[in-house]
């Protein structure tokens, strides 16, 4: 029997569900059926997942092979509470795919708020990256027997994949940059290079990891060098030489791995869609995994300003003989949190109605929007809830350090912050020519009515000192 | 014949109308009619009213007297033209009021985003702060007598208003602090105290003063001293003592008066819905003013970043060779400021949602967080705009730094940030108790998650260090 | 009579004279000279100045034309005391000049701290700009005649003078970009074009510009087409278009021109230094400047930190019942400000010290430093005293309005911040090879003494899974 | 033999040495043999303790009771180094300890900014937090016997200590809230309470603690309840119920521990100084510890700059085609690096020689600015540098992640920031009663002087429209 949980619904200044919380601009948008969902992810989420996540951290393990060994059990169990709820693969969108649980990309995106507030929601509901992208490529490029092979398994939460794009040596957040080498040889490719940020490698459940490569790597169109196949993790050739740490996690048993590649081979039919069409793959498979990404890091900087809130509210905590909730400087992060918090959510629903009615291309500056704004904002309110808890901020016995590191990383991966900011900022600038046109109309239009006005154009006010005289023109 | 402004439409990475620019979260709010209204209003700002300013500018005059005995006769030509086009008193919501347009506040609120483009715009189409306030009073809370007197004038734009709150003396962003007296005597009132930033006031039309002052000053309810009274303002013992400037801007002929009231004595019927009824009235008032203000401001900043651009392409412009666009440091800056811009957008148009769906109160949160979000931003984006201009960015060659100093205002009417702030952070902070412990029974219920699952809940690692020895507990 | 100053520093709490607030890493640098005349500028400014900041305001009169024939009989009242008490042109400094009052750079600083603090105690003690300048330019680079005819007349602060530098239709921060012709014409030089940001050329006792323009335009070397030469400001063919205004501002008497020149001659012996020099002869005219001017900045954010104080204990302002030093965000803002204007003082202090020991080229990082930090940090310090005061911090009831437009420009004379900022960043990017080169070095030796230590160079955790098996490399 | 570092300092925009990168400012404080000292203690750190640090980091082990039992060889080894090269407890300032090296705080400063640059330099030159601080305890408030059995080893090395006051169940940052229990029984003392965050508690070789306690928690004094007793780490009834984790590292060997105290009994002798001394003994320790703390973080920055620019200059990472230092935003952020590191520098090194000029009562402000503004920057600059790195940056292949987790405890240790901030404020705002008095004063001889310049007080523009009636004041 779980905590009684529905007690705190009915406590004064409590909570209302997640339904009563959508904001008002965004539900026309959201369906009935997506709202009670809603509230049972919240439910599952805060009653379910949450206290789980004590079990999980300490199923892992300690020595780095147990950790790397593990499969909690507790996480079995959630998946198994979660299907009966009727919450799994909530994130395939209604409108490209019929394999998922039938919601939009905005009802995804309000439910993975809530994922993100636990380290086994998402995957408990079987939500988690990297499979949901890798999913949706299968699910969208896969031919019928690399989804019977890799997809069923992937949807029952049996197995589960990683995605291995970037490269340690180059900037790799440039694609075209990549240099893992997939060359034809019969009826096989054979991989060579190396790989790392191979997150969800070292969960001894992935089965497959979906590549990207480059095919052709002297094609005069940058674009058509790349292609994506699937390669088992078994195959010959692969060494996970170590794990990635992220700020002093190792994220075990999910893991970042560096990889490398001696001449693994693949059957041909291993190939995504065809030698080419890498670029077009990987493309389609980031823009609604950033809103993903930053839904649940809404979430994330929501639970840390819960706990923020908690902590301001502690009676054992009174610097200055008062309350950590008597202190302004205090207030004021809480207000300000509470708008950035609000602020950021709006920019990733807007983002996500724009994928909903057109498609990730169709959103292009809106997701470049939200992959810049929302992780700096989750940071920024970790940031504070951690310095209100002082020595217990940045240990174990908050989630915020981890959260933290985790937030860290949203500012860096699927490219750094910066790649958008330029992308986003030369895009904008793209209307400077239009926008000085106009202006320099409007300015020529003024003076124009200035004539029509009877009104000199040039200054009223002019100053000649020639030989000691000071002239000036009439005024007005 | 006006500037070809259709043309640029029609440009490469040209010109969407406003209608097509509405963020696609709004939409479902937004009727055809508004839609089309809108175009309206962004056509006759761009190319009526902008180029209008540079001879409202200098109709006004050089010396204060002239200033505020101007009355630019472009305004008037603006208000014909407005008439015509159908835009005129969009500000009274549909929900509320028969008297306006019909629009939801949702549906002005995308309009007074351009009106917040241009300084001639809003008066040109008689939407113009304080008359909208009090118009909202007079319509809402007046007598018929009063409305028939001062609304129908108002509502036609024939004469101007001014709302007298604000006092020197005390810090009345309380306004239980304000001491202007307002004595009963037989069939009048008595006025006795000052005013200042009473805005409007030094204008030659305007004809009515709005008075918040106390009837009751013992009144041991603290909330029911005030009563609003209306005073023309060519009653006896009235003195405009002075004009206050802005960051030295005389904002003539509208202006900011300072008044003071020696004995001055209006009919009884001149009280406005009550004695008493003070504190009421100017809750009810400020609520959709601040969202006015509020997209006024986005209008701002989206004309600060549009002058922003247009320097960046400006071919004469090349500090170190290169035009500004190329320069990295100002496409971030491009960049955060798209982003700013539209998320604060999103929170002022999900405020107005929130006040036509309940009322102001309702909305108190939302309204709250526009009021501290919007005015830095738009501060911010004008700044970058300026220093990108350089020289031309603090005179009177641009607008920017007009439009700076009203922008700074943003920061302090209705109540600084900080007030707002920290009733924000006050009212999320209530909150804190049930956070706390909904987060308290999550660590518990964790705890007997470990012990279901044969997990010890204390540290797997301990140390002894008794005399030499060391003993550790069995790990996991 | 002057009001009893003194008794100040008797109240609790109250004030220490400036010489015993030096910085104590400052002090082995200020004479004992230096540390008495300090006091003496201080109490000028703080008894003598300030007070007539007010009656200077208004001897200047209102229309533009009267505010640009003032000339406030106040100021010279103010110069008599000011070379009574000794402190006059204390800004050439001793060890470059002997016409000047004998300090050090780093001297001066500490009193032009005092004097940024009232308009109208630089020109009190004849320490203003863009005089100062012009005159290190005349003593250091002028001929007999040229020192006679102009220097002379500046050093008894009889006549004032311009520099004519920046044009509005290039970007001017970068001097190559000027386009001024001058001519020679037999015995005469010919000027054509027009300048702007002239400031100080409203000034009627403003006699003489010195002008930067090209004689060499097509030189290819493009720092050696520049000249300087000294134009009467009563030369036939010079025109005061219009005045600039700053944030709202006209900074008359003082005023900022924009000039033309229609074929303006002066005899050849008006040239400074010769032919192709203008170019060094700004590079040197402007290091010192720059420290003048971030003194001063400090001085004024000194200044409205002093201003925000006294609001908060100002006892008729209790918002939310309570005086304002009592509310938490504002005592964190006052000491955020004392803070930042410390760190400022300390980088302003340390540059003038770099000048005094080599000149302004061997301080160049320093220079630039300061030239970004300080107008930011001023800025943001009159601010937070702004926003304290509410309505009375943007109007004229407080000094702070102004000090914002002028500490604004501070951000952009002298070159843009971002200007700076570029050469600073890529001046300290030139170590980075170095640095690179180094950190391999260590990265190198420390897999050398892995190898000494016994200790593989790779991850002990490596995972391989092949077919089903998982090996791991033995650990460490 | 070690890596040619000597080399680098030739190349081309190379490194000058330590010595003639003092600020010019503080180069009157440094003594000749000082400034040798620190040639050394640079080249030590360069060249012998980063490269070790990476033996260090793998000779700990894995697993949580490895990394607590290590202690790596390698730190022994540059122990010895250091001994030999001079360079052993340069922390004790000269002009109160005879048992230290003989240098200034300021001195020391500049040493431990390379120090800061190293996680084995402090320990390796037994300049390591918390034994100094501890060190200084014992040689200033030790007994003859206390010195030689504590004092003697940790002056030498051979043991470690711990300083245990902070508690988890109360504000501890304010020292009247701690409840450790230290009750008199005899000849003993008995100790009931728990600690955490006992920093260095881990080490095998941590021997003793120097712990916080009430002996009289009645007293009505709150300041005189507090004693201090020294703990051998080995008495019975203490146990390290667990290791804290900062930022997901667990610092080991060193580490930060949880402490219980069951009936922990001490001889009375190893009281210091005497009971209810506690509150004394403990400001005297933190003030040089915080110059220590700030003066390493500033080598962190510095060091992290380093690190920024060498991927800036990595001629393998090339975003949009170019190397990261040819983008513009990369560049602004290493001018703003440099800038506010040194401002940070300066500003240690003022407050650290108003200790050594006083002492740390002396230099309250300073210590407090410091403590504010140092670890701030610091992570503001490891940031960007971790940002530049993309994926390197928060993984175990850069230091920065670590340095990272380390600095931001520094806004905590100690006193969290807000205390630091409110008590600054707190101190700054006593004067303002004197400001306003000052400013009122002035304002006051201001209109004295209207008067005698014969200019009304009042403002020139009056306006009064009473009956259609305009009237002016006749102006100025």
């Amino acid at each position: 029997m779980s905590v009684p949980y529905d007690l705190l619904k009915n406590t004064p200044n409590g909570h209302l569900p997640a339904s009563a919380r959508v904001p008002a601009i965004a539900r026309p948008f959201v369906s009935e059926r997506a709202l009670k969902t809603l509230d049972i992810v919240e439910k599952f989420v805060e009653e379910e997942c949450i206290p789980a996540d004590a079990v999980f951290t300490r199923q892992i393990g300690e020595t780095p092979v147990e950790r790397f060994e593990a499969h909690p059990s507790i996480i079995e169990d959630l998946k198994t509470k979660a299907k009966q709820l009727g919450i799994w693969n909530m994130f395939l969108p209604k409108n490209h795919f019929t394999e998922g649980a039938g919601f939009s990309n905005l009802e995804y995106g309000l439910m993975a708020e809530y994922l993100g507030k636990s380290i086994t929601a998402s995957e408990a509901t079987n939500c988690a990256a990297p499979d949901t992208g890798n999913m949706e490529v299968l699910a969208k490029y896969g031919t019928e027997a690399q989804k019977r092979k890799w997809l069923d398994p992937l949807l029952e939460g049996k197995i589960r994949s990683a995605f291995l794009m970037t490269e340690p040596q180059v900037a790799s957040s440039d694609a075209t940059n990549i240099e893992m080498s997939i060359r034809r040889e019969g009826n096989e490719y054979v991989l060579n290079g190396q790989k790392w940020w191979s997150s969800g490698a070292g969960d001894l459940r992935c089965k497959i990891y979906i590549v990207l490569g480059k095919t052709d790597p002297n094609n005069t169109n940058k674009y058509a060098q790349q292609s994506v196949v699937l390669v088992p993790n078994d195959t010959p050739g692969i060494t996970i030489h170590r794990m990635l740490s992220v700020m002093g996690f190792d994220d075990a048993p999910h893991g970042h791995g560096h990889i490398s590649f001696d001449n693994v081979r693949v059957p041909a039919e291993n190939m995504v869609l065809g030698e080419g069409k890498g670029f077009e793959i990987i493309q389609g498979r980031l823009g609604p995994g950033r809103i993903h990404h930053a839904m649940r890091s809404v979430g994330a900087a929501e639970k840390a300003l819960e706990w923020f809130l908690a902590r301001l509210n502690d009676p054992r905590k009174t610097p200055f003989g008062e309350q950590l909730h008597k202190h302004g400087i205090m207030i004021e992060r809480v207000a300000k949190s509470r708008i950035e918090i609000d602020a950021a959510r709006l920019m990733v629903l807007n983002a996500a109605i724009k994928i909903d009615e057109s498609n990730a291309k169709g959103a292009l500056k809106e997701i470049a929007e939200v992959k810049v704004l929302v992780p700096t904002m989750n940071l920024t309110v970790i940031d504070r809830a951690i310095q209100a808890y002082g020595g217990a901020g940045v240990c174990q016995d908050t989630p915020l350090a981890q959260m933290y590191a985790l937030g860290r990383t949203m500012r860096i991966v699927d490219g750094p912050d910066e790649v958008h900011v330029l992308q986003l900022g030369k895009n904008e600038n793209k209307k400077g020519p239009a926008h000085k046109a106009r202006i320099d109309a409007q300015i020529k239009r003024g003076q124009e009515l200035l004539g029509q006005y009877g009104i000199e154009v040039s200054d009223p006010l002019q100053i000649n000192r020639v030989s000691g005289q000071t002239s000036k023109k009439s005024k007005l």
